[in-house]
């Protein structure tokens, strides 16, 4: 489902739309990283965000990803929130900062934030490939 | 609601991501050229499509629209839609056509498709402003 068109799409420096569900079922979204592990697409997020409280509620998201030096260019996704966990997710953030920002260390955590990771099971791909 | 600085977001060559909700209520998002009446956000796409399909079924849609030229300022928007018409629509295609490629004339009409506008009423708006 995830070709080696859209990995790169996916591990690039481009920008992820995040929809997600709210209490009432209404659409949520923002823009946020994305990562992909091979298996999961991945985003890293602080704790008790909006994010994290849609899908604790309701695990259904969709994610469209525009490449960024192509806007024509773009994959969306619909898929299931597997897993919502903190292991590795501070190592990550700083892994995204350095691919998006090319810092070391993530610059906008607050003292107190926890971050986590929400794993994401692809279920629907679809690719719009540039006009060529 | 819609602030200065916000109007100028929906104005600009900047293009939103547009989240609804399918038939199961599960979310769907998709990257759309945007705009602004004074009183309505504007998405104008083809008659048939599965933002139309979703908006008839359930009125309910956020935006994210980032500031294209610093994607670290945006704005989120959940709406209603208030409206779905044809009037109009051709001309207005066109008038995005100008304001994103330069274009007078919308260039990826198929000779069958018909188009049209989608009017949004803002309920809740969040502007995520750069840091300065």
């Amino acid at each position: 489902m995830i070709t080696p068109e859209i990995e790169k799409l996916l591990l690039g420096k481009n920008f992820a739309s995040f929809a997600t569900l709210m209490n009432d079922g209404s659409p949520h979204v923002a823009p946020t990283w994305i990562d992909y592990d091979g298996h999961y697409v991945l985003i890293n997020t602080a704790a008790d965000r909006i994010k994290e409280k849609n899908v604790r509620h309701d695990k259904r998201i969709a994610l469209s990803i525009p490449n960024e030096s192509n806007p024509y260019e773009m994959v969306t996704i619909r898929g299931i929130v597997d897993e919502i966990t903190e292991e590795n997710a501070d190592m990550h953030i700083d892994k995204l900062a350095k691919r998006y920002l090319g810092l070391d260390k993530y610059p906008f955590r607050s003292p107190t934030e926890k971050r986590i990771i929400i794993k994401i099971r692809p279920v629907k791909v679809f690719h719009q490939k540039p006009p060529s």
